[in-house]
């Protein structure tokens, strides 16, 4: 009895580590728990020089002062990546290839649990390294969709609640402090009360958590970018004008996806009335990253409200975005996310990859 | 080495499956997280023609808007009662026998957690094609006892948080719209502060909160009565007529239990004052389910307060209702749960079981 | 197939006791929660005789009316010793040939959840029992550091949320209510904001969280004397006097380590104007235990800001509280947790063990 007792003991601990693929994860959940290390800063010293982006008025510049557009993709969650073999230096090269400055990595909530969050902290580790090399600056996204102060999401991947956040922002700032190659924190990916099914959304609630979560982050670092999304899914912007997060530094976000604006007819400049109504006349105000937007032709892969396009949106939102100096991070350089930048690994772009890849190119 | 390590990972999988007997609930926290279908609603295809219950004034009415009472029994909750190899159609069809209109289903957060939602589901989905079959409704009951907003609860079975229970509400909402089987969500069962063991308890806060459950059920499904609880462990509802819960189509409980009302002597017409004074008075003003009532005699199996009398409770309650057209469902058709209608598996009625069958059978 | 199921079913199951070196850890989470027994209160007719202490003005007294001081020393966690084979009644008796008159014994949220609350409870029952035997009272800390309002802490030992330590307090009164030996309840070791890495610390958020938790804890036991510390790692008290916690019977908590005081020059009356500023004072009208005071020499074993000092802190400190009637109990009585006072197992004290053993023993 005793020798099947030791024999399991042991077996569980191998299961455990084995499971969850995680050398570091039972740091937090076993044994000496007393000994267990204070977590250690990023180690800047292994850096290329690479300068820092604030915000100045309603635009982003670089440590010379010149004018600075964040212009990229989206890629899929690091997590994902490494699981399906797909997370190599090589995708970061094939984006500045095809001309990005920015790269944004959503963090979901599930697979930041699930992985343990010393072993995600490397793969963003690796990220920092890699975009570094490469001159690219990184967006680091909390990936969740619902609305958090009342703990309702739209699917189990995005569940999380207002301690994990928190939490997840404090170990983050205090890790990548200094680090100029994370430029930008989103605080949130997309908030949204679902029409009523995560309850009730309010302002001035979620004003007053992004200001908690900024300041806990600025406590350990004032040289990144916190950014801060409106409702409906961080399209709309509107309350923010009245009432502004009141902290220095920090930018919004919009996801100006083609279906969000629904006028009619459906003229260019409808369409650009209902996005200056809805969030565009804040970047005369606060600098503005569209860190999602993008389209699938209907009976595209994956094509789902509120993406599909027939394709004369591309055009549209890059000529109003880039009027207004807004920066952006198109929807996603990986073939099984839609709308989607490529069709498989060969990085075969698809009609938006297309697009996006010409206009990102000619910067 | 690495063959235990690959033995061990299998086991450890199916350990895990085998543990909570759970095809699904690794769902949520295992593997390829990104391929987590969203949550499916029942098809109501399968269905038989069941009127909806309404609420209209201080009443219930059904489709045709005839006045409406629901009569019943209490179950024990579906995941013990598979445990227990009991959960099964011919209980149902038993309880149809006893002359029910109404089943009662106590889903205990400890039960919902360790089966898994995705599991326990399937549970609910059976009662529902059941009780459709046999013409009874469904009394959907979250059964915790304690004080949510503090956290604070009676035993671990009862354990919960504002999260979950907001979650369960969403996920159930979501799952049975359209559904007229379920024709009531009992919010919470037991709100109590326990004489303070359980801190403080606040009518508005209590109130607000409910009002929140009920904005995120209407937001998925406007044809189902939600069903608020008042203090004193479900019996007290003295706050509702100043400060009611503002939201149109609800009702309110109570579980008026022998010892809950003490008057000395211990007369009919004084006991009546009581439950009058408590609860009843609200009956003139909004429609009132007894989700639980029963009693056991003293030294009788189960036996505790306040569930202790001498069999007088039995027909004055029952009268006290009926002339008011109050709601019931008594508890507890489980030969283990006290006050308990069955002796056994066999069905053998009890003192309380044979009343109770005998009242059912007349209507 | 099956076979294997089954087999692994029965492993997982002695794993996870295994794991946890739980016989009961598994009470609450698995298998039949319909029969998980409601938990029991201490036997009290085990102990000793022994008075209960009590708050009288700024003082507190012993059951025939006397001044009473604690004063004593800490130990390392109950778990911790357990784990380290240094669980045992001859560390309680070797405190008491120091002259202690109290143990105080610090829970981490971390060890608390890792060993499962049934069978942490075993330790501190056996705490109870050594102590009465020996005429020693205990201070039962919930050792946490951080600020519990925003669910951020200092390290992941110290992990936990207002839930959790809400049902500690409510699980550990109903268990010791009565018990004379744990004299007190520090309700939270030391509340920080980390100089704004926990977020903002507010004092009458916190005063009414420590409200709360007294309340619940007299509705279990009225003999038992609730701490609360202030801010700044338990070091200043000066919200006090304004915002006093405004429940009877209570004490407050200082852990006045020697750089938390910093005058320049370092004179032994400025030092003293610092303390009296910053908590001392409060001891006019409250009584005040300084549950942590200890110090090591610059580069000492252990050494860290703000326990270095060269020894003059030692008579400074006794002195001050001595001259106030303010209880003591120095950290720590483990050769592993800085400043220690002991180098190892055999008790050879180190430079502030030997002060200390000194002061005690002359009482």
């Amino acid at each position: 009895m005793l020798r099947i007792f030791k024999t399991c003991f042991v077996a569980a601990l191998l299961c455990f580590v084995g499971v969850a693929n995680a050398s570091k994860i039972d740091l937090e959940t076993i044994a000496e728990w007393w000994n267990i290390p204070y977590p250690e800063s990023f180690d800047t010293s292994q850096l290329k020089t690479q300068g820092f982006i604030h915000v100045k008025g309603n635009q982003f510049v670089d440590a010379s002062g010149k004018h600075f557009v964040f212009r990229g993709m989206n890629i899929a969650s690091p997590d994902k990546l490494l699981k399906q073999g797909q997370w190599k230096k090589s995708l970061f090269a094939e984006l500045k290839d095809w001309g990005v400055n920015t790269i944004r990595l959503p963090v979901h909530p599930i697979g930041w649990r699930s992985s343990g969050k010393y072993n995600y902290i490397e793969l963003i580790d690796e990220a920092v390294v890699w975009a570094n090399e490469l001159g690219i600056y990184l967006i680091l996204d909390w990936h969740s969709i619902g609305y958090l102060p009342n703990g309702l999401f739209q699917h189990p991947m995005y569940k999380t609640n207002v301690q994990e956040t928190m939490e997840f922002w404090q170990f983050v700032a205090a890790r990548y402090k200094g680090v100029p190659t994370i430029a930008v924190y989103e605080i949130f990916n997309e908030p949204t009360d679902m029409g009523g099914k995560a309850g009730t959304a309010d302002w001035l609630e979620w004003k007053a958590f992004n200001e908690q979560v900024i300041d806990v982050i600025y406590a350990h670092d004032k040289q990144v970018i916190p950014l801060v999304a409106g409702f409906n899914w961080a399209y709309d912007l509107t309350s923010v004008i009245e009432h502004p997060i009141e902290r220095e530094g920090i930018a919004y976000v919009s996801h100006p996806y083609p279906q969000k604006a629904k006028p009619k007819p459906r003229t260019k400049d409808a369409v650009y009335a209902s996005w200056t109504e809805k969030w565009g006349h804040v970047s005369a105000k606060y600098p503005i990253i569209a860190t999602e937007l993008g389209w699938v032709e209907e009976g595209g892969f994956g094509a789902h409200i509120p993406v599909i396009d027939d394709g004369s949106y591309g055009p549209w939102i890059i000529e109003y975005m880039e009027a207004r100096n807004i920066s952006w991070t198109a929807w996603c350089f990986d073939p099984e996310w839609s709308p989607t930048m490529i069709h498989d690994w060969d990085f075969k772009p698809t009609e938006q990859g297309k697009f996006f890849k010409k206009v990102l190119q000619a910067y």
